[in-house]
């Protein structure tokens, strides 16, 4: 039993922006020593969020971005705003509602999800950014 | 300290029905040889979801699917429809928002739990299907 | 490779009141033996939630509170009110929604939270209550 922490980085485009990482986690989980266990996929940062979807386009560049776009508008008035005399306030709220992180069980170094389930950032911010993505592995 | 996997199947109801599994995400902790730890309730899917509530017949049969179905309407038109032809985006959407897993402790092989708290499973598709949890449970 | 629980107790305001608990997790995890893994922050209950967010008062004290009275205001009417005869229906639903735990990593004794990132719980309750928060603490 043991514990092992990978990272890597993704290069994001601003407003919900959403990228398929389970390549990378697939790889932090192979190249650590353990056949079985779990990995607690984060994000270090306050406008960043972890999920699974089906990663296709209507969902990823569509569905997801109008839902959020309903129940956290990016044009709202905010009052983060008037702290930091930012704009990402509804970035915030995302990540906050969605989380920043998610654990996933794997076997025989493969990744336990279904077919059409991939793991996926959601950029939540206005800004591009570049993202350090964390992979705890745990397991034997 | 040692990692075991355990599994059991469940037969769901379409559009929004909410089983509570805490006796067999219990179950899997009792088998296990581990006193105390933490366990990964996951679901390997993209239309399924894995929350807590307190699983009385209002909450269970009528604000929660009310609650979804505000958010997330099932009869709502979808992108995600146009690429597959079939009609479950809004399943989509709701596993993606509540999330195919969370992690709960336990300790003298006990879930802990509030008294009012259980683990449930809530299907999201707008089919009937058979589904697969999977417990991975990681402790001493 | 070990796992330890740590306990600490937090006194809540009702009604969305959201508490920075980032402080009392790092405790647990220096007082633990291990120098990396990850810490399942629970709370044992229907009527809280753990999440992560930008602990400043813009967010705090007026955003996260919009949101949640906009997706599930506390006046609305809820079957769960005529199962009890009580009124946290709202509280019910928002723990549901939000969860009532999440993961972090660790390593060197520090969590891995981005510099504007701070653990929060939020009483989702109508009442104010006397919370016990669980860490789970995993790792080497």
């Amino acid at each position: 039993m043991t514990v092992e922490t990978k990272t890597f980085s993704i290069h994001t485009k601003p407003y919900c922006d959403v990228i398929n990482i389970t390549d990378q986690v697939h790889n932090a989980v192979r190249e650590s020593s353990m056949e079985s266990g779990i990995v607690n996929v984060h994000v270090a940062g306050s406008t960043g969020a972890i999920s699974t979807v089906e990663y296709e386009p209507g969902l990823v560049s569509h569905d997801i971005k109008n839902l959020l776009e309903k129940l956290i508008p990016y044009n709202d008035r905010y009052r983060h705003h008037e702290t930091w005399h930012d704009y990402n306030g509804a970035g915030h709220l995302r990540s906050f509602l969605i989380k920043t992180s998610q654990v996933f069980p794997f076997k025989n170094q493969k990744l336990i999800l279904g077919t059409w389930q991939q793991i996926i950032f959601i950029e939540c911010d206005e800004k591009a950014r570049s993202r350090k993505i964390y992979c705890m592995v745990v397991g034997d």
